[in-house]
């Protein structure tokens, strides 16, 4: 019984950690690092201060799992998704399910997300440096889903793969600053994006 | 004899205004504006704190006055490129030229866009509010850049300009995040943007 109980205050516990978590990449996402106060947070997930610092140190210690939650659950949706294609399918059709997952992960999936995209150039340095790696591992993702295509005969050959990488999640990472849900569908931008990033814009 | 010396100390003080804004740009671009404190850009303006409220009532004039350089610099940047360019040129051209100033204006020339690029998602909402109305502006001219383009028949007529628009400067914007001087020339980067963006990646 007493074991049943410390299980469930455990489970409680967690259940609140994770509560807490959620309501931090909300708040943080919407008001930037600079303007959130722990008191924006606790309110969000109706709690108190105080509980927040029960599971967290610091607003730096909270700031820093939301990120962390942010690049791992964006790198397994895109993995899960490209690994999910049929066998045989083009490297066009794994880039652009690629794009289209990190797409719609960061505009609506995923507060953790949306968070990692709108803070990581905000937060102190100490905490950026230790998120960088990773972003080397999702960025080293990228990278072979690039160097398969080049591979493969399906992009040009006189790209710099590690500008055209960061070009490409430039251009999608920097949705989040202006999309508002309601006149364009996430599919339309991801089809968009997609299109134009194999073929261009030129008639 | 009064009336020049008062001139005299005007300019004076309107040199160490512009220190200070030189100072602040750099310093809130490197650190962002979360970490940087009034001492850090008084140390890099070769000044004391007590000067810069001299100046500025708060840390958010300072930061919003740097802003306002941020963007007007690069809009008249582009602009004078894109004006300077023989009669006729084509709009393939004019995008180029667009892009190019862009990035380098972004990357290297001037402190005050890169702090701009950096900062503005995390500066406190109100000063954001109030600098809108100039990324309308250089967000209008883009727009029309790019319908001039396709009105010409030189960009597909089934792309939604917006998007596109936002695409294009997320792309080259995005760059701020990741360039290191050394490694690949500002003009390498901006010819890769430049000819990905009209023809595509594809082989």
């Amino acid at each position: 019984m007493a074991r049943a109980a410390a299980r469930q205050g455990m489970r409680k516990s967690e259940a609140t950690r994770l509560r807490i978590l959620d309501a931090a990449a909300r708040v943080f996402a919407r008001r930037g690092y600079a303007d959130t106060r722990l008191s924006d947070i606790a309110e969000e997930a109706g709690t108190f201060a105080g509980s927040i610092y029960y599971h967290f140190e610091s607003r730096e210690e909270l700031v820093e799992a939301v990120l962390t939650l942010g690049v791992t659950g964006v790198f397994e949706a895109v993995r899960t998704r490209v690994e999910a294609l049929p066998p045989g399918s083009s490297h066009r059709t794994r880039l652009t399910a690629a794009i289209e997952t990190h797409l719609a992960f960061a505009l609506t999936q995923d507060p953790f997300a949306t968070a990692n995209q709108r803070l990581f150039a905000q937060v102190p340095a100490d905490i950026r440096q230790r998120q960088i790696h990773l972003h080397r591992a999702y960025g080293e993702y990228w990278r072979k889903l690039l160097e398969g295509a080049r591979r493969a005969g399906e992009i040009r050959r006189d790209l710099d793969l590690s500008v055209l990488r960061l070009q490409i999640l430039g251009a999608v990472n920097w949705t989040v600053e202006w999309y508002k849900p309601g006149k364009r569908s996430i599919e339309q931008i991801a089809a968009q994006l997609a299109t134009t990033i194999f073929d261009g814009i030129a008639a």
